[in-house]
């Protein structure tokens, strides 16, 4: 998390964004119309053919769930809240007041698309890195020859499901003129698969505390551009908003008793996540953003004038982070911890005495010191299970990334 | 909607802001505690008073309805809405793995209130300006000697029941120690009523499109406020999103096809708010802010290089907006309705030759034609059985203020 060190660029960014708002808003003014040669979805599909045809889709749409994975809810719950989306405007006949005039004008219409199949060849449910998220859609006019045609989503997984329907919800416009949900350029067929692995977001509940609610709404914003990883910086030296049942203290550092998150809120919102194809990274950021855990726990800091980074002389920094890592643990089943490292000062350690001498006494400069804190996290990490990440800007510091990106995955885009 | 003739007041406006954003974040830095003395209700009830019980709340607290007003759905599902938002976190026992546990948990804690008991003496459920919205609210620990007890709310109308209910959902905390929702300082007993009949919100659809689920958010938040009106200021010289079915070119005015309202969707708005208690009062700013309406239909511009004010001089003027008032009577019950009326500069009049040459036919003033513009667009809304109102900037026009105002009801409170 550069802040200070990188306000330069910062600058160069607002700079480059007010410039292409300005490019972007002018070439908009200019005209609104849609350019009919090009597939509106987003991201693109790996491949995809379309047609001439355009469909009708019925508000009635069912789903027709098959295969080893269609007793799984996930997709049931995601069926009912893409049809939440895909309806958004209600449907001309739908609602109105004579129930006979409604069903004469539906069944005269004649839907193209009346039910969306989905097979799930899976029933492993499981949602790790590199799980399989691919999937075909088919979206045809049923001549009545094949058993496929309507609408058909195959996915070897319930997550390559979820990423079928994002498609499928993309396919469908609302018409203004007739008042129906349209299918243009059918027939679609379409083979995709994520190019990367890891699709992440950031969000920083230390800086500013996002409500759970929030927090659930930027998750169902990913999952409109299959983003796959909710990277979730929780604690900074800003605030420590998260429940440590280990140690009950380490929340008195939340700015105030109602921005934080109780472990029934984590639970909750790695559960959100999870039925939308979303892993939760949670980030504990140590040694050099952690200032806000001494608020519980003050031997936490080197000296009360001198709070960062973490204290690592003490044996009871470790034992925070392994008990942090514990509770942690039983609420992230994701793979992957991210353990910050990046921006550490140490000028606390080499100008406190009792840190100071502990450094002579292990011979280490503040630099080793640093070495020893990033990998000792990262064995604590390691014990738990967990495959631990840091911050890219570690891998600059040449003289210590031999030895700790041993254990690395430099798998975070956003650093 | 006073835009460029108010630049200075707006930048007065900003700086005020600023000064007080200031103030009010250094005084935040200083303490986040909370002041136990206050009641934190708002707005503050007319009449309250406290004690000093902590009461728990039980998570499947009931709904109890009596009164000729129990068979009304508003009042359940608010209940229903209210129940999410006081357990927003989840309540320790609830949800935990062994059922047995969690019921021997509950049944031993034995929360204070259990059930929600409301009455509602009318059944009738029509939402005007001056609707009973006023209610009582006991909120007490319940001894077993009296009927009442435990939470209460009585009101006349099943809109002071809302009000009650927002009233109790304030009362109802999340403790994050016990973590389970508790009410201090019971016993509550409140007497309310709204001090202003008509208090309103104001939202631009036509400077910027809102989508129809923003809209929805907007009138949601406004429930915890307990505002009872949203101006919709719909339409403007920018764009004209609202389909209008008896002139069906009026929409062409939108700034694209997706930035558009269907009649459904405002049906839909004004249905939302009415659960909520709030009167949607539409706005259709004539004849100054009405550039957008030629996009459709360039006649009511006087001429195509001289598009604003509205062509005073034609008869199809006053038609588009009887065709227009008549439409939107169907969707917005509220006895008000809104005809803007500010911010008119009369050039265009004065400058094309056939506005000009009716002017001296009818020998009128610029100024004069101006008033019989804003006095016959509400004799067309009167004729619809609406009460119009305009800005209060016409109160300023001294000249033409006697004769316009025996109908203008000034009770918009943005202006």
């Amino acid at each position: 998390m550069l802040l200070k060190s990188q306000e330069h660029l910062s600058v160069l960014k607002v700079i480059i964004i007010t410039a292409l708002l300005i490019i972007f808003t002018s070439s908009l003014s200019v005209s609104t119309d849609v350019d009919d040669s090009l597939a509106y979805i987003w991201p693109l599909p790996a491949q995809f053919s379309s047609g001439n045809d355009t469909l009708s889709v019925d508000p009635a749409l069912c789903l027709s769930v098959s295969g080893k994975g269609s007793g799984l809810k996930i997709v049931e719950e995601a069926f009912e809240r893409y049809k939440a989306i895909i309806f958004e405007h209600e449907v001309e006949g739908v609602n109105s007041h004579s129930v006979f005039n409604n069903f004469r004008k539906r069944r005269s219409r004649g839907f193209d698309i009346g039910t969306l199949k989905i097979v799930v060849h899976s029933d492993n449910e499981e949602l790790q890195l590199g799980v399989d998220e691919s999937y075909t859609l088919l979206v045809a006019k049923n001549e009545g020859l094949s058993i496929i045609g309507e609408a058909t989503i195959e996915a070897n997984t319930v997550y390559g499901a979820l990423r079928g329907l994002e498609t499928f919800s993309q396919l469908c416009s609302f018409d203004y003129d007739t008042k129906s949900v349209l299918v243009y350029k059918a027939p679609w067929y379409i083979q995709d698969k994520p190019r990367f692995a890891f699709r992440g977001l950031l969000i920083d509940t230390s800086r500013h505390y996002l409500p759970v609610d929030v927090i659930k709404q930027i998750i169902e914003s990913m999952s409109y551009a299959k983003l796959n990883v909710l990277h979730w910086h929780i604690i900074d030296e800003q605030s420590f908003p998260l429940e440590v049942p280990t140690y009950p203290n380490l929340w008195k550092g939340a700015y105030s008793k109602w921005e934080r998150y109780t472990v029934e809120d984590a639970h909750e919102i790695v559960s959100f996540a999870k039925m939308r194809g979303i892993n939760v990274m949670a980030e504990v950021d140590v040694p050099g953003h952690a200032e806000s855990w001494g608020a519980g726990y003050p031997n936490l800091w080197p000296s009360p004038s001198c709070r960062e980074p973490l204290d690592v002389s003490k044996n009871f920094t470790f034992e925070v982070i392994s008990g942090i890592l514990s509770d942690l643990r039983k609420i992230f089943p994701f793979e992957l911890f991210h353990l910050g490292g990046d921006e550490v000062n140490t000028d606390c350690w080499s100008s406190t005495p009792h840190v100071k001498k502990w450094l002579r006494d292990h011979k280490l400069t503040a630099k080793e010191a640093y070495q020893y804190f990033v990998l000792t996290a990262q064995k604590i990490a390691i014990s738990k299970n967990w495959t631990p990440v840091n911050w890219f800007v570690l891998f600059c510091a040449n003289e210590i990334a031999s030895s700790i990106f041993k254990f690395a995955l430099p798998l975070d885009f956003h650093s």
